[in-house]
Formats: structure tokens, C-alpha cells, sequence
């Protein structure tokens, strides 16, 4: 895949199945429905609601992170997840006898988690059949004062070490958005699904096969409402994923390239 | 992989990583670490132990059958491994929000379980750190009583029909016998693992870099020790797995191609 908005981002995921999105630069991964072989190099997972097809690899993660010295892993859950979460690895415990050294980090909107390396993920609410999340990750940077731009380096410095002036201002970007299982109304709800960097979106149903009434009872979100709010999107890439099974891959693509509004397609990656 | 005393077997196991023995044609695997795409297909699944790497991928397998109505799952698991298996999926349930519907059956030395079309399960004691049995899968069928062997069909018919004669009797074949994680010993102590038409033996360590001594305390099989045995193996094949994920494909191979023992070397196939 290209690089989006500057991110790689690998994975995959499959609308009922399996759902991995890979950053392996930001040494992170959204979901882990059944886990691909290369995240189990990545120590912190980010899990947006707790359905098989994306959490239904987390013990096997834990376990082969621990056999392989990997380091211990963090696990952010939605708050509504927790309690069950254990009971998960209280049961597996017993069967693989074994600790499954993780770090459970319960979060919700409104929340935040610093990840590091000028990075934060803050959850927003998504809506779906069942208690979902969304995350954004903010980058988060010190930029020099925008009322001193166009003074000497030198006059920026004798303010600084002799006036003791603070000259920088701490600025935050929203890179990425990823939405996980929702429906259409994020986009309206959370500014910062419409103007993060790189967005993430599902799209599980592309045509009439499955309507746009069905898909919404689903808590999905069907091309045709994304095609209706295609002005919406301020990303600078949008990659579509979730798709459902019973499209194949050139079929996705096919759809895809002959529905989206020129502006929008011109921007937008299909995870298949 | 070429057929192996008649069956076909796929699937992968890499020690400690992941383990699933595919038997496409008898419409079952033994263990599913992380479930392979294929074994999505296989109603029936028997566990040898509760670790990780063999057990893994079970609650995904029952979510993903259901989303694909594929029918009800039967999940054959150690007597030792019922309660803590039961309460995996009472975790999952809350976590998923759904049934997960299957039908799970303990089982233990001394039992066996009839498979249907002629087939029957008996587990037996495999020697490992945890609770673990191997499965010996016996087919049986009705064959000609041997004493009356060469007598005219006509003959046969009328004993059978006119005198109300029994003219056959049962006879069961073991044809699988697929150990799990395994001491040595059990090649002394279960006659079936030497006799199955086909053995699936683990072979965890291959040369020194893991000693015998180690590999015992590990549980597991050393080629040492296969080698010192090979004049045990009465079986039509043997396929080798659980490789430890430090050997290459091509070092695995060349291993086995210059220590076994010629006669065991023709009949062996490597799972890599």
C-alpha cells in the first residue's frame, strides 16, 4: 500500500471476520481480529469494541508476545469491555496456564492515553449495535510562537535565555482516525472524523444487494451514504475498509472507482 | 503435500506459535492455535491440550461458523480443560454479545467418541507439562468372516440368508494416531502410535542447540530420541511437526534427510 497522509499502514480486515489495522511506524495496531503475524511485533493495541472478528486474536497476541520475549504488550479497551475483558484472560490463564503478561488500559470519550513519542490517542464514541470507540491519534509538537515567525534566530534566543521568554506553543495535529464499526453519523458527529490526516473508515456494504435500511440496522455504513456526503471530507486520505465478504476484491475496487465523486476518490485507498 | 496413508492432511504447526492438523477429507482437524482459513469448514475439532498455540483460535472458529451459518461446531476437549473451556466461552459470550453456539464434549482415556461414517475417536495419554492426549482415529468397517474365506458367493449367500448365519465381522483399523505435545515414552506406551496407518508425531528440537535433557523438561521430542526409536515405527507413514519456530524450512528438511535412519526416512514426510 502507499504511504497515507505520510503513515504506512498495513493489515487487513474483512466486514464479520477479521479486522487488523497495522501502523508499524507508530508501533501500533487497531483490533486484533485474529492476529496477523506481523503485529505481534507491535506492543500496544488499540481495540474498538470487543466483537470476535476484531478482538478474537488479543490472548493469542499476549500469549506469543510472552513466549517470545517480546516485551509487555498494552491493551487499551472501551471501559464497557473491561470487567469481561478479565474474565477473558482469567480463563485463559487457566487453560494455557500461563500469566499472559499484558498492561489493560481502560478508556472512553472524553479520555486520553500519551503513547509516547508525541503521541495521543483519545477515543471517541461511535455508533454501533454494541459499545464502540473510535480513536484519533494526535500528534503533538512544540512549533516556535506564530507572533515571533520573521524574527532573527538570534533575537529568538536572547528572548529565550535572557528574558526567560517561553518562545514555543504546543501544537496538536489529529493524524489519524479510525472509526471502527459505525454508523454514517460520525462523519457529522466528530469533527475530527472529518478533518484528522489520514481517515479510516468502514464500508461494509457497496451496492443494493444489501440496502441502505439493512445496512444501518447492522450498524454499518453503506457506500451510498458515504457517496451522499463526499463534501464532508476535509482528510487528506481516506482509506475505506470492512468490507463485507461477499464482494471480491476487484469487485470493491470496480465499485468503488465508479461511485466516488471524483475529489473523494482521487484521495481514497480501499484496504482489500 | 502428497496423501499420506491414503489421507489427506493439511494445515501447519510450528512449535509453541500455532498448531492445526487439517483432514479435509474426514471433515476434521486436531487443535486450532489460530484458526487457518480453511478449518473454518471443519465441523469437528479435537483438542489435545489447553496451551495457546493449540487451542487459540477456538472462540473464533464457533463466531466465525455462526456469522457463516455453517452448522453447529462439535469441540472434543480433555476432561481436565472442560471447566476453564467453558468458562472461555462465558467471557466470549459477554464480549461478543452472542451464543456461539457448539457443542462441546469431554472426553478421556478409555472413551471414545463415534465420529460418524465409520470413524472413532479414542484419545489416549500423551506425556507434557499440562493435561494432554493424543487421538487415535480407528476406522470400522464389516469384513468377511475369515473362516469362511474362499467359500462360493452363492454359499455365503444362503448361510446368510436361509440359516440366518452372521457372515461378517467388525474390524476397526486405526488409521491416525496424531500425539499432541509429547514425551518420547509414548511410543513405548501406546502400541496405536506405533501401529496407526499414519502417525503425526511432534518433533520439537532437531540438533544440539537443544539438548535432550532440555526438550524433556519442555515435554516435548527430540530427534535424538526418534532416531534411537526408528525400529519402532510399524506405521504406513509418519508425518513430523511442532518444529520450534528457531529452524528454517530448508534446515528442518535437510536435518531429517541426513539423521533418520533410511527405512523411517522413506516413509516420513515433515510438516513445514
Amino acid at each position: 500500500m502507499p504511504r497515507l497522509a505520510g503513515h504506512r499502514v498495513e493489515g487487513l480486515s474483512v466486514g464479520g471476520i477479521e479486522t487488523c489495522i497495522d501502523l508499524p511506524e507508530l508501533k501500533l495496531a487497531f483490533d486484533i481480529g485474529r492476529c496477523p503475524d506481523a503485529v505481534v511485533q507491535r506492543p500496544t493495541i488499540l481495540f474498538t469494541h470487543a466483537h470476535m472478528d476484531h478482538m478474537g486474536g488479543v490472548a493469542w497476541h499476549a500469549a506469543t508476545r510472552s513466549l517470545r520475549a517480546l516485551g509487555l504488550p498494552t491493551y487499551v479497551v472501551p471501559r464497557e469491555t473491561e470487567a469481561a475483558f478479565e474474565e477473558l484472560f482469567a480463563a485463559w490463564r487457566k487453560l494455557d496456564r500461563s500469566d499472559l503478561p499484558h498492561r489493560r488500559v481502560a478508556l472512553g470519550p472524553g479520555e486520553q492515553l500519551d503513547l509516547g513519542r508525541g503521541l495521543l490517542a483519545r477515543p471517541f464514541r461511535s455508533p454501533h449495535v454494541v459499545p464502540c470507540q473510535g480513536y484519533a491519534l494526535w500528534s503533538r509538537r512544540r512549533k516556535l510562537r506564530p507572533d515571533l515567525a520573521g524574527l532573527a534566530e538570534e533575537e529568538i534566543r536572547r528572548r529565550r535565555t535572557e528574558l526567560g521568554e517561553e518562545v514555543t506553543v504546543e501544537v496538536e495535529t489529529p493524524e489519524i482516525a479510525f472509526t471502527g464499526d459505525t454508523r454514517i453519523e460520525i462523519l457529522e458527529r466528530e469533527e475530527v472524523v472529518r478533518r484528522a490526516r489520514l481517515l479510516i473508515l468502514e464500508v461494509t456494504f457497496l451496492d443494493e444487494r444489501v440496502s441502505v435500511e439493512e445496512c444501518r440496522a447492522k450498524g454499518h455504513v453503506h457506500l451510498d451514504e458515504v457517496v451522499e456526503r463526499a463534501e464532508l471530507f476535509e482528510n487528506e486520505a481516506v482509506l475505506f475498509t470492512h468490507f463485507s465478504a461477499r464482494y471480491r476484491r476487484e469487485e470493491v475496487l470496480e465499485i468503488l472507482d465508479r461511485r466516488l465523486p471524483p475529489a473523494l476518490r482521487a484521495k481514497a485507498t480501499a484496504l482489500v
